[in-house]
């Protein structure tokens, strides 16, 4: 796959909606952005890490905020360009191509819509594997890359260039201005050189999007189960099978904060789950006992078609499937845990990989 | 007067306290700053409006935020020179002069600082000639100059780079920036040319300051009453002598907001006094009839020796004195008073000018 043309973004936003577990946006939005760019500006290159030569500039492009309020709030289209040229502008240096900062449905398409407005190759790689709430919680982040200088803009034209002196702070700073702005803005942050991109990214994320999706789709066409592909590609578990009782979902400081709560159906019969969410769903337990921990991929499915549904979309009387995935090595080590670990986040547990959690109840 | 020296430093720190209105912070550590800043680097040259060439680059320097913060969260010393050279940097342009944006003890002390710290000359004028809580408060920002791009930086090490769309989201996104820096910044904004200079500044605020200071250190030299000096120059009115009653003060989103009331003595025995300030003092009401309204200037002071007393120092049972004094023309124009009169503050009254107030009452 060298080129990713409209009909690729069907793919992608469905399977990195999924790999977002939960967060990274609703894809709507976005895909129509990115695909209304391929239209009218062509097809976007897509490269491999190693394709990127170690001194040039690559730069992420990303939305952040709440993703349920651009549903309403709409970008102009110019923000994530604008936001882009100006931290060229800033550093004094043209990027070699532009990439995704996280998996998720909205910011996996947000960076293929700059990259196709700016004619730029889109590196296939990100720095989260998934998608998480915080600016520090990227792998770039723990490789000791700076999010800064990193510029906002918002729908309005507004635009703010930061320069802190360490990412909690461009976190605290940057989640501000974006709550001022109306809770969304573009983003351009993380610059960092081809170097640097091959040490601290996790590749191949939006070709394993694709991928996903291109299963997912396939696999409701041939009225196959849709799960089984997406469990075969991830390594994942089928973690539960219910229908949601209850949600508690609150907005505050940018954030989607809440809980799921889910009545077995089927082979989970008597079974309940509840699932707690920070944007991303962080913690599922079967029956209170905990089966999937952040920073593995927890996902809820629709459970007919196996579409992922995104935090903002739970409702209640849904069925669902909740779907776990291992989450890349790197967030696995002692660094990884302490910046997007259960702790992190609050939940009183030691972190233990599903795999090991699954192989306990088996 | 060509140069400022450190011996000046306590008189236009009175002075413009006086100005100030209750607002522009206490000038204790600014005024400390500004001596260290001139004893270190030598005099500053204090030039007037028509000094500076129609072409060249001005950029005025304040502290943005809660002035009570600041006594405990002391700067580093290098955020009004980080912040000012940045600004020049995105300019690409050298700064010809500092200016001050408000007469304010901190707030008049600061950019001498920084023009002490940059070797510039500091201009002999101001966007306000006293002091507002808000950055479209300015004689500038009604002559339709754009306080963006601005910069803010804090004790930390953060800065920030705001262009926004106008004056009003400036406001909303430095002040947004300026809490979550810890309530303090150091901003360098409404950069200009010298003809807008010439055009949209309140003239000779420094060394009508300084005049005002100086006469009052002079009366309580020679035992005279230290009010008669400030009112024939200023052209201001005595208001009020009372004793504070109480005091409501809260610190709400960045700024204090709050309500004195006083008690009448000797030639006010009998009556009462109430000021409600926001940052600065608006509304000054003798047995509940309004005697001075915004933009006009009201100042407490201490009864004993007239010197002035900011709205975050003013305490239960101080004895004092009610000054009111008449503002900039500027300022009684319609584009002024929309920007700062009683109806901005959400007070329920029509200006009136202090010297017709007093007609009314004689």
């Amino acid at each position: 796959m060298d080129y990713l043309h409209e009909e690729d973004l069907d793919y992608i936003a469905i399977g990195a909606a999924i790999l977002g577990a939960g967060g990274g946006g609703d894809p709507y939005i976005g895909k129509l952005m990115a695909k209304q760019a391929i239209k009218k500006h062509g097809k976007v290159k897509l490269i491999k890490t190693d394709e990127v030569p170690d001194d040039e500039l690559v730069i992420p492009s990303a939305m952040m905020g709440a993703p349920a309020v651009m549903l309403e709030k709409l970008p102009n289209g110019s923000e994530p360009e604008n936001a882009f040229r100006s931290l060229e502008t800033h550093l004094g240096e043209k990027a070699y191509a532009v990439m995704p900062i996280e998996a998720g449905g909205l910011n996996s398409c947000i960076p293929i819509y700059t990259a196709a407005c700016l004619g730029l190759p889109l590196i296939d790689a990100d720095g989260m594997g998934r998608a998480f709430p915080e600016l520090p919680m990227t792998t770039f982040s723990v490789g000791g890359i700076s999010s800064t200088p990193m510029v906002l803009c918002d729908e309005k034209g507004n635009k703010i260039l930061l320069e802190t002196i360490n990412n909690d702070w461009s976190e605290t700073l940057a989640r501000t201005a974006t709550v001022a702005m109306g809770l969304s803005s573009m983003i351009a942050i993380y610059c960092m050189n081809g170097q640097e991109l091959k040490k601290y990214s996790i590749k191949g994320t939006i070709s394993f999007a694709k991928e996903i999706g291109q299963r997912l789709v396939e696999a409701n066409k041939s009225k196959s189960d849709p799960i089984e592909g997406l469990l075969e590609v991830s390594g994942g578990f089928r973690l539960f099978e219910g229908k949601i009782t209850d949600v508690q979902r609150t907005l505050t400081s940018g954030f989607i904060r809440g809980k799921v709560s889910m009545e077995g159906i089927e082979g989970y019969k008597g079974s309940d789950f509840d699932l707690e969410f920070q944007n991303e769903n962080l913690v599922g337990c079967l029956d209170s006992v905990p089966v999937a921990l952040t920073p593995d991929l927890i996902t809820v499915l629709d459970k007919e078609k196996g579409f992922p549904i995104t935090t903002e979309n739970l409702k209640y009387g849904q069925r669902v499937t909740v779907v776990g995935i291992p989450c890349d090595p790197f967030w696995r080590t002692e660094a990884g845990l302490a910046q997007v670990g259960p702790k992190y986040f609050n939940y009183d547990f030691d972190y233990s990989p599903i795999e090991k959690l699954a192989a306990g109840r088996a």
